[in-house]
């Protein structure tokens, strides 16, 4: 079937990998990252500006859309493609991670989740079978296993349990997936463990044996240090099957990106570029630059005359610090747009490396760059 | 001097005008809509988004500006032109408007106004000649007098005293400018007096006689009814000289637009679509939509198939009510974008018609699309 989803690996370098997804809506260029469109939307960006900055997929949350306004609703209304006027692919995330972050008083059992809605306290349930069945229902094009997601540190028996749990629902998820799966879309199995390798790579064998479309690893940037989420991924992406897509959950930094995709890792979702381009903060080649300083406000230069990014070129930082200290919309939508750039542009950077075989030397120019820091005009 | 300051005017209509101000920034095609852009940002949109709703200029604010970053900052980094990456015609208001309605602890003196920053309580004074410096300092390619404006009703006495007050301004607002004009810029004089006719038309008078390159109406919309407004338009317009712009302040609904281009008028400004387009509020042909109502969480419509702005084609006004609710910057990007395109449209509509002799149809027409309201789907 022509878009059905595939993964072929195009070229490796060390462990890195460069590849392509084939999707209903479009091929995905990996290593890829996903902006996060929580809500249905990625905040701050029009479609139009999402894809313009280089983006071919987008992360949207079961966990939210199933509160408000419904999967039911976003179904009868043509899906999550049509309903964000979106027409790229979509992947959208199970909801337990954003059951443990967000929701209160759930209770966790065999069967599945119940918690309360963030929004109006309603109690609601969630069980592999009907992650499957909502994220069908928004239309996904790569679909996610409910797990169980813990907070680091988490004493060992717990973080045992909630692998093997999430092993059981990626079982079930598998079924339901089959019962009712729509030709050419994916499921993702997601490894767990917490920041206990012999877990990890159990709980990765396990679904290796189970067979999905691709493998995340889950419960990783949970507030553990970089060289432990590091040397866990070093441990699980051997593990698995290399024509099979790789999805790191949650991240990161440029700099987590990279180091994870030196490890294998071929996608990745974050809120960093959106979160932060609200609060101020633009990523540059040269590090993050926080405008909400006043050493910008008299700065007549952009933040990068050599950004692909109009909005990183058009702009002097000291109208970019007017605008954060001023709270205008215009400066988050600014540096929101300069983050996603930003980005994506590592993100091709690191394909055309990779394709190229030059891997190590684009992660030390690109890390030189972030060290170098933000200098001053004279 | 090619881009200096004029007014032509290329047809008539009953009281109707078509025309064309020329400035150091580009044409003007009146009856023009000017999008506010207070603190040198009109709300929710990029630059290239307010020119791609068609229009020619933008208005920034005294006031504002003066406090946050300041003139001399602007003037530093090129100007109010390169500091909003916007390279079409600015005009600026004085700040009389804002110091009523914004600041604190006002003291209204012949010399001028001193009042308290409603940003950090700073005693900050403002004067008709400091006004017009700090308007150059901008870049205005058009400036207004400082003003008084009352909020109405009013005694007749202290509109009486604050008309006198605006004009003696007017004067030395006149004499500032001559003295530091920049070549091609220009000056508008504003006419007060409230609600009352007979100040209003001495007012209009006495500014003609100072000679202004336009003049503006000032101190109506502040609460007075829609009738009073009109009638007080229709005394003052004939007053003014046909071969200069005449530019209602702060004004208004669609209605109020219309109904002062049928008197005379050529420009107007007022934050109603940017305000309302953040408040889930969408100005159509039909209308206004308010996209909080619960009736739309399920239509697939967009909100104006025949709209010439993509927004208000491409989104269901399902997946509007859902930003609106959710809370998502995008819904006011997108309803913002949706109303800056309505009021263009609707002025780009009333330019046509009035060159082609047709202005009450197009009024009649219009009204009647109002009027007609929303239509829910079978």
């Amino acid at each position: 079937m022509p878009g059905a989803f595939s993964f072929h690996l195009l070229a490796t370098d060390g462990a890195a990998r460069r590849g392509e997804i084939a999707t209903p809506h479009g091929p995905v260029a990996t290593p890829v990252f996903m902006p996060v469109g929580t809500q249905a939307t990625v905040k701050g960006l029009t479609p139009e500006a999402v894809r313009a900055a280089g983006a071919d997929i987008v992360l949207a949350n079961t966990y939210h859309l199933m509160l408000r306004p419904g999967a039911e609703r976003i179904a009868a209304l043509g899906g999550l493609h049509q309903f964000m006027n979106w027409p790229h692919a979509v992947l959208t995330d199970s909801g337990g991670f954003q059951v443990m972050s967000l929701s209160e008083l759930r209770k966790v059992e065999e069967k599945g989740v119940t918690f309360r809605s963030h929004l109006d306290g309603a109690l609601v349930e969630l069980s592999p079978e009907r992650a499957v069945e909502i994220q069908h229902q928004l239309g996904a094009d790569i679909a996610m296993q409910l797990d169980e997601c813990l907070q680091l540190p988490a004493p060992r028996v717990e973080l045992d349990r909630a692998m093997r749990l999430s092993l059981a629902w990626a079982e079930r998820s598998k079924r339901a997936f089959e019962g009712s799966a729509r030709e050419g879309h994916a499921l993702f199995g997601i490894v767990q463990g917490g920041d206990d390798a012999t877990l990890r790579v159990e709980s990765a064998r396990a679904l290796v044996d189970i067979d999905f479309h691709g493998y995340a690893i889950g419960g990783l940037a949970v507030g553990e240090p970089q060289e432990v989420m590091l040397r866990l991924i070093g441990e699980v992406a051997p593990v698995l099957p290399p024509d099979r897509p790789r999805y790191l959950m949650g991240v990161g930094t440029p700099g987590d990106i990279i180091e994870a995709v030196a490890r294998g890792v071929d996608m990745f979702d974050c809120v960093l570029p959106t979160r932060n381009g609200r609060h101020g903060l633009a990523f540059t080649r040269f590090g993050p630059i926080n405008l909400k300083n006043a050493r910008h406000a008299g700065d007549p230069r952009p933040l990068d005359e050599t950004s692909n990014c109009p909005a990183a070129r058009a702009y002097s930082r000291a109208y970019l610090h007017h605008l954060v200290k001023a709270n205008e919309m215009l400066g988050a939508i600014l540096l929101t747009t300069v983050n996603m750039a930003f980005y994506q542009e590592l993100m091709a950077g690191l394909r055309a490396a990779i394709a190229a075989g030059q891997f190590d030397a684009f992660r030390e120019k690109s890390k030189q760059g972030w060290a170098r820091g933000d200098i001053a005009p004279l």
